[in-house]
């Protein structure tokens, strides 16, 4: 049984930036559309969540095992220094979470990367490249 | 039984930048002395921690439980428009959580409030005033 619900829909905004990796039982992954830094978003598939703390706790707590294994999966990928995780939800309401890797050197370093620059998409070949080997990884 | 240590230091620039509020059972929480936006951080006072996904699985369910308290009880007590979550670390290498109630027109709006411009201390009676409420809301 998972919270996740069939009537959800992504954000437009969020449709626009970034590239589908996989489903979780909880989450929608997807891979940040920015060559910059090696940045997953997950999205918990539940029409109108905003707040986490307003989810019911054992939901709550499914989140946070996605977003752990995420974080860790993206971290051994790219033997990142340090992994940022964060949910802003500012700009874009529907709730989801940022976890991008980081190091030292990259181009927003030791600052957080949003509003750093211009994004940089991926080359076609690029981005497939990196979403398959994020789904590698969930998929182990 | 908790994971939180007697041999646990907080890191001399948490200390610094912000003033103590309370303990929880795993979390030192603490008040940024910035008066621009109501902002804790919460320090799991486990030594050497630095990413969340290195932690066993039974510690990460309760520091994320204390940090959606934390977002709650803040969001309550400052009917901010949203909270923002993150856990960076880019900078001070110790792991800690921010909880940052964000309000359309406040001092980064709507960007994340790192790195703009510069903090605004607190008055000593504004800070007691602000240490006291969140203690407060805590007890509850």
């Amino acid at each position: 049984m998972t919270a996740a619900n069939s009537s959800f829909e992504l954000h437009p905004q969020l449709a626009k930036d970034t590239l589908l990796v996989t489903d979780l039982a909880l989450c929608r992954v997807l891979l940040m559309n920015d060559a910059r830094y090696p940045w997953c978003i997950l999205v918990p598939r539940i029409p109108d969540a905003r707040e986490i703390f307003d989810l019911p706790a054992s939901i709550q707590t499914d989140l946070w095992r996605e977003v752990s294994l995420c974080a860790q999966r993206l971290s051994m990928l790219t033997k990142a220094g340090k992994m940022n995780v964060a949910t802003l939800g500012n700009l874009v309401p529907q709730l989801h979470i940022h976890v991008i890797a980081r190091n030292a050197g990259d181009a927003a370093w030791p600052q957080p990367v949003w509003g750093k620059g211009e994004p940089q998409p991926y080359t076609t070949r690029a981005a497939t490249r990196q979403v398959e080997a994020l789904q590698l990884t969930f998929a182990r």
